[in-house]
Formats: C-alpha cells, structure tokens, sequence
C-alpha cells in the first residue's frame, strides 16, 4: 500500500466516523424533541435507531484495526487512528444516552402530565453543541475549540446542579409529581453524560493534534 | 526489539493495567465503605485518589502506543493492545464513578440521617463482582467467564430499577427526606454505570480472544 493509498483510507476512515457522529447527534436531538413535544412515536424512532449506530460502531473499529494491521503507521497516524477508536466509543455511548433519554420520555408519557419549571431543551442545545464543537474541532484538527468544550462542560455541570436543586424543591412542594421530577432529573443527568462524551473526545483532539495527552491536565469534571 | 522482548513489554503493560484496576477497585470499595459506615474521612480518600488513577491512565496509554508504534504487531497482538486501550479507560471511568459516589455521600452525611428500604452495598458488590470478574477474564483470556459478566449486567440492571420504584415510594410517602432519597438514587445509578463499564471490559475480552466483534450481538443493556 502506497503512503498516499494509506493516507486515502485514513480519509475515508474519518469521513466514516462524521457519518456516525451525524447518527448520534440526530438522535439526542430526536429524544429532545420527543420530550418537548411529548410524542411517543418519535422516542420509538430513537430506539430503532440504535442497531444501525452500533453496527456502524464495529465498521469504523474493524476499518481502523486493518489499517493499524496493514501499514506501519507513523507516530501521527499511529495518534490519529486511536483518537479514531476513542472518539467512535463515545459517539456510540451519546447514542445510548439518547435511548436513555427516550425511555424517559415514554415513562413521562404514561404520567398525568405537569409543568417543572426546569429548561431541559437548553440544556439539550448545549450539551448538543459541545458535541458538535468537539466534532469540528476534529475535522479541523483545532485544539483551540476543542479546548473551548472543556470550559463548556463546567457550564453544564452547573445547569444541572441547579435542575437538582429545583427538582429536589418540586417534590418536596408537590410529593404526588415525583415520579415525573425524577423522570426529568434522569434525562438532565443523561445529558450531562453526553457534554462528558464530548469532553472526553476534545480531549482526543488535542492529544492527537498537539501529540500531548492533556487528559485530566484541566479541571473538566467527569 | 525481538520478537521475545516485545511480548515482555505486552506481559509488562498488562500487568500494569491489573494495578490500574485495582486502584478503580479499591475506590469504589471504599466509596460504598464511607456510605455504609457513613464516614466522611472515606469520601476524602477517595477522591484524593482520583489524580493517581488518571495518571495511571496515561502512563498505561503511552506504553501501548510505544508498543504500536515501535513494532509491526501481529494481529492477535493489535488486538490486545487495542484492548488494554480501551478497559484502561472504562477502569479510569469506574474510578469516576467512585468519586461520584462520594461526592453523594458526602451530601448524604449533611443531612438528618434516615433509614431507606433499599440494600445499596448489595447493588455494589455485585457491580464490583462484575469489574473483578471482567479482569479475571482479562488475564486468563478466558471469553466463557467474560459471557457470564454480560448476563450480570442483566440482574445489577433489573436491581437497579427496583431501588428506582422503591425510592420514587419513598419520596412520595416521605417527601422531606427527598433529598436522602435522591442522593441514594443517583448512588445506585452510579453503582450501575459500573456494571456498564465491566460489560464493555467483557466484551473487549471476548473480542481480543475470539477475534469477532461480539458487541451488540447479546442484549446486555447500557
């Protein structure tokens, strides 16, 4: 295999991997909407969803398992491919988070429905958005916006404190609401998981970009 | 570097992610210890271990990419290494999981103290039973016992919503001890996410030794 073959399979390899970021951004977003909306059909749509994102999960990991096994790769390459393999097990676990948060959503359904006076969908956006950054950040090969995830992810962390905190208040004012507090407290920590899912993958980026490992270097909670 | 050398570094990087596991272990051990006995003291020491553990995690992924990237690994051996890679960051995410446990603890031992009808040390032990006998799989390249882990996470599943509707009662009978309850609540959903990580170590077992992918072919809930 020429270098240029090797480095034309290392392009497919990432474009393989945005199609899978694409599968698991378009299913948190449906879950979100499932839940805005309150509609059943589209948390259904999600769960269908899943297999085609694991298959694609195992695809992407074999594609990078042959290319270690067919080529020495230098030490560049050797980092990007296994920054490949990370990223790829985070994307398929933001697809799970998304299953998680449909479930919610259908057990919410099944509930006489209440206001909570929590902004899910915002929470949503920016735990959404730390994906998607982090995803440019690597098409781009930007340390500098992946480095703006991280800081991102300090603001969720704290948007879901205070959903806790307001939460915790909602049951304790209203005992008969708790099964749908605890439903909505569910999917705001299943979002905090998916802005984790988007640190650990800027933090990828930079350790394959800058070819240091900055992991744990800053405080980015986990 | 002979071929003989090179399979000392793998014995020598295996053996230091079994070390990596058991400080994951002795965390979450002592993160249930400080619930159990309600010591505050515990919930320091284990969040002061955190820093070592990921520090472990770097150092582990450093010598498999040295690995990869000063020999040509036959195919058994990439998938190993590829494989250390991957349980090396679900064992760093267990040590996570531990310190979440107790920040909660730590929350619990605030408040009045109550007594919850649900057998949280039981939960852990079955979780911590699942990441020992994962590694225990590990290192008798054993897939036989890396399956009976992915039935398990089954039960820790099904313990987990169980203690779910339990403390959902609880709340609504109870609602000033809300905030105990909750606390409980995320304890176990923790307590779960480390089954969910001792599954994923099975799975890169059974997927190092057999050479197929078994992921997402069993059920095994994340």
């Amino acid at each position: 295999m020429t270098r240029t073959r090797f480095h034309q399979n290392l392009d497919d390899l990432k474009e393989k991997l945005l199609v899978m970021a694409g599968m698991a951004e378009q299913a948190t977003q449906r879950a979100i909407e499932a839940y805005r909306v309150g509609d059943v059909s589209i948390c259904d749509l999600v769960t269908r969803s899943e297999p085609a994102i694991n298959r694609m999960e195992r695809d992407i990991d074999q594609m990078a398992l042959d290319l270690l096994a067919m080529e020495q790769p230098m030490a560049i390459d050797l980092r990007f491919i296994l920054s490949v393999i990370k990223i790829n097990a985070d994307l398929e676990r933001v697809g799970d988070q998304a299953v998680n948060i449909a479930e919610r959503v259908h057990d919410l359904q099944s509930l006489p429905q209440v206001e909570l006076p929590v902004d899910i969908p915002k929470l949503a956006t920016l735990a959404a958005t730390m994906v998607r950054n982090a995803l440019q950040a690597f098409i781009d090969a930007d340390p500098a916006m992946a480095e703006k995830v991280l800081l991102m992810d300090d603001e969720v962390d704290e948007m879901n404190r205070a959903i806790f905190r307001t939460l915790t208040r909602c049951i304790q004012d209203r005992p008969e609401h708790s099964q749908q507090a605890l439903d909505v407290l569910i999917i705001a920590r299943n979002l905090e998981r998916v802005g984790d899912h988007a640190t650990n993958i800027a933090e990828d980026v930079i350790f394959w970009v800058r070819g240091a490992d900055v992991r744990h270097h800053l405080q980015t909670g986990s």
